[in-house]
């Protein structure tokens, strides 16, 4: 683990061992939940699941949260349940060309591999637009996040998204979650829904399944 | 593969080759689509997925398909749209003690293993009253099919159940097709939609994921 820091946005990176496959490493940018971090055990479990499976992973503190200082402007917005899509939509500002930055860096380091994203809630929120930016992000799990915030920018996603709804999320109503599915530009998209409320364990089959979905999207065939 | 027939319903079994587990085969049932049959290629095809993952595979014609002779009364309302829960309600009245009796007949060779079903659209519309009826079935595939035939029934079903929507499905509505999952009485139930069509062919990790559900849930992890 190598915990690093570009232009002042803590970051940490994962990678696997003893990789013998020819090419650059794929690279998943796990984007945290709000109130995590980019260390935080929820983090720091699909990490390691994922570098078990050959992918490096990074993931780093978004603003407000972990090692950075605190942003008044956004604390004011942060534990307001009404203006978390104004929250988002003001630190994807500053997310977007951080994680881009987070991504060169490591790319530097380890080759220009393949990247894929993995964010729910927050993680959605402020990944829908990494995601429609970065021509580099092959495939991307999502979920746990309405329409309200995103739906014309997830229009402009065109890349393999597997999408997580939680059956009973009290925090963003089904039909939220539902119209963003929709809205996402992607052809090759789809939804997994599970019954439990928006801060439940998810299922483990599903990890199970992002596992795959990253390596059918990111791997080569020959090198699986 | 063994075609055989139990009180005049047609039915055909497949098993793996060089079975080597202890215990007895699990058993996945296939209830087959309007309009196929149980040696239809989209069944025989499933049919080889399951066998090669170690498991016996079972299918049997549905009243007025395949080698039944022709029924009047259903075959009145097989055509017309709005009478689909009129006749998958009529046809369930036969199906499900015809189906219960094929897995007795194929028990009684292979032996009385955990039982599986699968089955979407007209296989959804008749398999949803089967798995509610047979405490023999252990875990289930539905999906394309709606909330109106089946809902109530649906309640019933307690085992696990992984729940197929085709998002722009032309002949069920996706409220419909919702609302069906949301009825599932299942507390592990899982919600997966793919963009396209009634008809059009299921992506093919939806067959990879099906095979990994009934390991799951049929065979012990200690025979994987």
């Amino acid at each position: 683990m190598h915990v690093f820091s570009v232009d002042g946005v803590p970051a940490v990176l994962w990678t696997p061992a003893g990789d013998d496959r020819t090419g650059a490493t794929p690279l998943i940018f796990i984007g945290h939940g709000g109130g995590q971090h980019k260390q935080h055990p929820a983090v720091q479990y699909r990490a390691e699941r994922f570098v078990a499976a050959g992918f490096a992973v990074v993931s780093a503190d978004i603003p407000n949260h972990g090692d950075r200082a605190p942003d008044e402007r956004l604390n004011q917005l942060a534990g307001t349940v009404g203006d978390i899509a104004r929250f988002q939509a003001l630190a994807a500002e500053q997310t977007v060309p951080e994680w881009q930055a987070v991504i060169d860096a490591v790319h530097a380091r380890i080759g220009a591999g393949p990247v894929g994203y993995w964010g729910v809630s927050a993680g959605c929120g402020l990944g829908v637009p990494f995601v429609a930016a970065d021509p580099r992000v092959r495939a991307a799990v999502l979920g746990l996040g309405g329409a309200s915030a995103n739906a014309a920018v997830a229009a402009r996603i065109t890349v393999p998204v597997e999408f997580l709804i939680q059956w009973d999320d009290e925090r963003v109503p089904r039909e939220q979650s539902l119209a963003l599915f929709d809205a996402l530009g992607s052809v090759d998209k789809t939804l997994h829904a599970n019954p439990g409320g928006h801060s439940d364990r998810l299922p483990e089959h599903e990890l199970d399944s992002q596992v795959r979905f990253f390596t059918r999207h990111l791997i080569p065939t020959e090198s699986r």
